[in-house]
């Protein structure tokens, strides 16, 4: 199995604190990470088929404050598909002009929708496949990018589909939002004024977000466990999609 | 104007010298960079709307020596389009389960093809609008993916059309093989047995290939300029198409 992290932000915002939690956790989760950052419309992918605790590409991640809105990474376990870099989540895809990625947390049984569309995997991953089905439907669904609201009704739809195959915790933004499929297990929490300091599960390091803040920030952060021990954490119930934008929750919907 | 550099090996191969001279060339070339390393199927790309020179990600990909087949990298001189990351080249579709990496130097007046097709471009420029017309009509004139001699003989066709509008000067590779067109210029050796020593143009960096290569090996390289002042580049004609594989020219053809 692997991690997932999410960010979304209502102001450019660095990952470096939860990046180094997610990365500890690297030691059980050895086949590559991915870590992908939106910056406005444009995108930066950092993907590595080694370990996030030995990769030269994650060692830079952890110390180049890369500010953005929207972030998603993942630290592979793998189980099917090679170690190999084109199996790196997360996996990137553009459509209506606009990038798209996801990453995805699970395993997907006989999952084999007919891919007629524009979208094929490059790698031999069940999680590549399910993206691929997604972009596909979506780009049946809308003529072109739609509003946050409809495209949180057609993914409610389209979700299930995949999720019926096995276990589907997924992460996906164009960049507008930041769409959280919790399959089996996903937590969330928003950070905002009056910020407090927070230590993470899996290291000693410890940070105070009040002094690195603005009153008006605000950063919905999403991962597989909590990373850290001194905040309220929620579970997302299986079966739920739930989205964020400018770092607040925007919807929570039961996927049937 | 921007500045390209492709390569292309018969055995994974890093580039770190030929970066170091193309890097160098940043100080008039500041509006970004970008470079994509093919690893089989697999992808990296790293782009930074920052200098070469003074870029983070550059210094990471300075000193960590990634071995590829095909490489591609752009330093850019922004004239459409503005200094964003979503405009820096090169730019990455995904057609028939293969990533395809393009990234131009020149400028195109006029061209507004009409993309009726799953490629619509993400930034402003118009290099990314004439590689998502690329790749419409590839994906229109093949059912998969082609032969390198197939493939060769489409993109001379499709070449001229936005070769029309202006200098386009391209690379392109779907990590099978290295296409590099030239309007106006465009320059390129093959290094092999017995492999000698060279010095870059715009550096006091030398390197002594004979100690750091196997005989087997062998290495094209494109540049807009020469890199080296020690060895023997050839000159593209305009209008041209070369091909390279396993570090060899292919096909040269021209496009009209």
């Amino acid at each position: 199995m692997c991690q997932l992290l999410g960010m979304n932000a209502n102001t450019p915002t660095d990952v470096l604190f939860s990046f180094a939690g997610l990365a500890h956790r690297a030691e059980e989760h050895r086949d590559g990470f991915g870590i992908a950052f939106f910056e406005d419309r444009g995108l930066r992918l950092f993907i590595d088929p080694e370990s996030a605790l030995t990769s030269p590409v994650a060692e830079m991640v952890r110390h180049y404050p890369i500010r953005s809105h929207n972030v998603i990474a993942h630290i592979r376990k793998a189980t099917v598909g090679r170690v190999a870099l084109e199996n790196c989540h997360p996996f990137v895809r553009e459509l209506w002009g606009r990038y798209w990625v996801c990453a995805h947390n699970g395993d997907l049984k006989g999952f084999a929708p007919v891919l007629h569309g524009a979208f094929r995997p490059v790698g031999d991953t069940d999680s590549e496949i399910a993206f691929c089905w997604l972009m596909q439907e979506l780009a049946k669904a809308h003529a072109g990018v739609p509003t946050v609201e409809e495209l949180t009704r057609t993914l409610s739809e389209l979700l299930q589909v995949p999720a019926a195959h096995g276990s589907f915790n997924l992460l996906l933004s164009n960049g507008q939002a930041l769409f959280a499929h919790a399959s089996t297990k996903l937590h969330w929490l928003v950070r905002q004024h009056p910020f407090g300091a927070a230590t993470l599960a899996d290291d000693d390091l410890s940070v105070d977000f009040g002094a690195l803040t603005s009153p008006q920030d605000r950063v919905a952060v999403v991962a597989t466990e909590p990373l850290t021990t001194d905040e309220t954490w929620t579970a997302m119930a299986p079966g739920t999609l739930q989205v964020f934008v400018d770092g607040a929750p925007f919807a929570a919907v039961a996927c049937r």
